[in-house]
């Protein structure tokens, strides 16, 4: 377990240290999160935030703030649009939330000045490392958009190629899932994952395999697959991208993984400019830590790809 | 693992033997868990189908038909009718579907004379013994209703509750659940979720703690409750009955836990007059004869309940 964020690691350190600005970084598992990062050679930080609070909270924990480049600015939008800005100017790799809430970190990813947008919706990604499996699954989109149109899904499956290359799957497998592996015209859903599947097919979508709609066995389960016979598919229990119907399906999968599973997990918001860490209170230490390695390496994916 | 389903198995011994009644039984899985099923003291059965085919997988699997009664009707629709009359009747507890496609067991089902209707809805219920867990988790519906609507979800907990009487859980605590835990207008299945809260709180759903909206980590998870401050909360990491928003999001959830994770689990249908055990070909031998076994006690139940 965990083998595959190592490998992940490891890749950080050999592309050269990134550098994340933290927007309102006075956040204690924040700032826990960004020394581990640090000590572990994932990324330095510019943190920007209260100063005297972000001092307060690091001297709480015993965290030694050498090394960190500190912009104090102890209004939260102020302080969001000064870090996004960053990254945005290119002084940081990636970007974080700290202790602002979801809405306006949002805000300040989308600001039409100092923002990240590159024109396209922002879609969620979450890498999982499965205990047993013999690859990472990229789940998408289980946290951030709703309810997905068939547009919405090709521009899911865009922004998840530069993840799943960053993590070393040059072609990623892409299983738009459902209840059933057969087209029923009474499930839209299914309807829309032959379509996505055609698209690809056909060239309108590039740099993966799509092949929908699939059940969640025949994606996952290689044995299952063979079981069933799938041999005439071109995904067989192999899937790399694990695209959801809606966030309801993906977000109850994503969460029965994290609390039933021996699993490790990070996610990043893609779709910006560089990839953005939207880390929620409710994840674990690694988690957050696993997080900034992903937005590392898809950072100097994304560089690479330019 | 599995202890839980062996209680049920216990308390099918304790109740009295049950008999299901198969239909179309030339099929060498179903025949093989049934067999178990009269091994294990669970249940007696009547094979209704092609007598010759029966004897021969019996024989190909060294199954002695001694103790089996055995009703020959080579044509498959006819075994049907006759196989759910036996339930109808009362001669059998339960339905079992052999090797007819599921289209045609339904048919026999909804049978106006000679089938289980009741005048509501069916729906499908999943129990899963998940290793570590200190209940049983019933999930509906991951296989049968595609996309319920309010007064469907009301069926289906209705439908369900007998189902968690019969595995010794008196007031199960239901849980709606959605990718948030908190009612947003954007999202139907949260303003549904309310809503069933409400009929429970007001006497309209009675035998059942209904709370919802509810996110996967405070529905299963009682150290996620805890973290998260769920206090107020009349489910905090402890639900029964897991109630998906629609048949994609439940069916994802519940493959992913038969590919996984460490359980055992058994299903049937519900909302009939007697239960009906509907595996598919994909189902393990263990799942089959768990379902049997639930099956059984559910019948029991009923019995009582009427």
């Amino acid at each position: 377990m965990g083998r595959k964020f190592e490998e992940i690691i490891e890749k950080v350190k050999a592309c050269g240290k990134k550098t994340v600005a933290v927007s309102v970084a006075q956040d204690e598992a924040v700032l826990e999160a960004v020394r581990a990062a640090k000590e572990r050679g994932i990324a330095d930080a510019i943190l920007v935030g209260d100063e005297a609070k972000i001092r307060e909270i690091a001297d709480s924990i015993g965290m030694d703030l050498t090394g960190y480049e500190i912009i104090d600015e102890p209004d939260m939008v102020q302080a969001s649009l000064k870090a996004v800005k960053l990254a945005h100017d290119g002084k940081a790799d990636m970007y974080m939330k700290g202790l602002i809430d979801s809405k306006n970190f949002l805000k300040s990813v989308l600001d039409k000045e100092v923002g990240l947008r590159t024109g396209g919706p922002l879609s969620h990604v979450c890498v999982f490392d499965v205990a047993g499996m013999d690859r990472l699954l990229f789940l998408t989109d289980v946290a951030f958009m709703t309810y997905p149109t068939l547009e919405d899904k090709v521009n899911i499956i865009k922004n998840t190629i530069p993840v799943c290359r960053a993590c070393g799957v040059d072609m990623p497998k892409v299983a738009p899932l459902a209840a059933v592996e057969v087209v029923n015209p009474k499930m839209p859903v299914t309807v829309e994952a032959a379509e996505l599947t055609r698209m690809c097919e056909e060239g309108e979508i590039t740099g993966c395999i799509v092949d929908g709609p699939l059940s969640m066995d025949l994606a996952i389960d290689k044995e299952a697959a063979k079981h069933k016979g799938a041999t005439d598919r071109k995904i067989q229990g192999d899937a790399d991208v694990l695209l959801f119907p809606d966030i309801h399906a993906g977000n109850l999968v994503y969460k029965m993984l994290v609390h039933l599973v021996d699993v490790q997990n990070g996610c990043i918001l893609t779709g910006t400019k560089v990839p953005a860490i939207l880390t929620s209170r409710s994840d674990s230490f690694e988690t957050k830590v696993n997080s900034i390695a992903l937005a590392a390496v898809v950072a100097e994916e994304m560089k690479r790809g330019v």
